[in-house]
């Protein structure tokens, strides 16, 4: 087969593609527009069937998923984030401080279900394939499970919220995580009533969005200048000015 | 509005749920199938701009995007990979070590374009809001930043190959990395004379897909027994007969 066809043939149709960078440019930390109702068990395990197709180093699939819906558990997590959260203020310094104390930050006990998702860092052994030089890797097959259920679970009409303000070792605690396990993410899942437009810290001045295009670098860092014959950059600032306008790929 | 309405309203139609799990059940990590022709610059600014909307702690955006084409630098990732190669084979036993030499597990050279996505750990400052307290979120930041590439390509009909067996001081060495930012992922990528059905380690009898029911946990670590009125169990079960058939969410 010639080339041109194969690549054809790989490449998703533009409604299959609207679908993924739907999930992609829709998706929001959700924090404070969670619906008590509960999630369907078949939504949930297509979500969670989403997350363990992740992709994970040397096929490790280090990920364990903790489903919590116990009031008394999810108290635990909840004062654990308020410790961390007023010791986080005293960080602050001035405005920003002011600005932190009125950002609402987690859902834990608003949102229906939690999911941690964790790393056993011993699941395949000591010598793991492509984790020999790199030892967080397995942290990172993790993380990718975690985006993966971010997106699916967006498609499902679910918001996902990432509580990272919590000190780890209370957090274990409060599930019962033993040692060599780490509690990657802890995310709080409900429908919404609303997803915003923009992510909040964007829309609360807190900070801008970057421009992709100043981002960029080719072939050494801090080589802004693109080899020839190529206008990626170009293609960027398209994309950008496209985006100011609220026009997100596959559009465009 | 009723929280039906809701619901249904945020949760995207079939057709554009399809599209996203198409892009996660699809996803391979690539090594061996690269074409060399070149990826046009309106795909890749998609891809980009997919990577750029992902979640990040305190909206920090910690990432830059090296994209690399110059054969000489390619080619100082690749010595670096070989080094570490040869180190890593020597970490396994027996007859794995034999399977291990094997396998191909890069396409640094063959890949048109390279992408290097990095994490600048002092980008916003050194307090940052949700990295207070947990300092490794702006790296798993950046590792969402590639989920969103991996998939993005995949539906632009790109394969994705991450390179994680190097030193990580020789690849910034190559790159010409300086010390407080992380080359997160090096990833070849480059359309492809085809998509395998499975990932190459579980075909090749090295890990097998392990079974989802098997990873859930419910309130605390190692309990196994769902709360009454749920049956999230049976309906991965049943998710997990459909994947043996080869159907995936949505359907089924």
């Amino acid at each position: 087969m010639e080339n041109t066809a194969l690549k054809e043939m790989h490449t998703f149709s533009d409604d299959l593609r609207a679908g993924l960078y739907k999930a992609i440019f829709e998706r929001r930390d959700v924090r404070g527009q969670f619906l008590p109702d509960p999630v369907p068990d078949d939504v949930l395990a297509r979500v969670l069937m989403a997350a363990h197709y992740a992709p994970s180093v040397g096929f490790m699939q280090p990920w364990n998923f903790m489903v919590i819906r116990s009031p008394q558990v999810k108290q635990q997590v909840h004062q654990a984030f308020n410790k961390a959260h007023s010791e986080a203020a005293e960080m602050f310094e001035g405005e920003k401080r002011d600005v932190y104390r009125t950002l609402k930050l987690e859902g834990v006990m608003e949102s229906p279900v939690n999911i941690c998702i964790t790393c056993d860092r011993d699941r395949a052994g000591p010598v793991v394939i492509g984790r020999t030089h790199i030892p967080e890797m397995d942290l990172y097959s993790s993380v990718c499970a975690v985006q993966n259920f971010w997106l699916a679970a967006r498609a499902e009409g679910l918001g996902v919220g990432w509580v990272s303000i919590v000190n780890e070792e209370e957090m274990k605690d409060a599930l019962g995580i033993p040692d060599h396990i780490v509690p990657v993410a802890y995310l709080c899942v409900g429908y919404v009533s609303h997803f915003f437009d923009k992510p909040e810290l964007e829309t609360a001045g807190w900070r801008p969005r970057l421009a992709l295009d100043e981002l960029m670098y080719f072939d050494q860092w801090d080589q802004s200048a693109e080899q020839e014959g190529f206008d990626l950059k170009g293609a960027v600032r398209r994309r950008m000015a496209l985006a100011e306008q609220g026009v997100f790929p596959p559009e465009g």
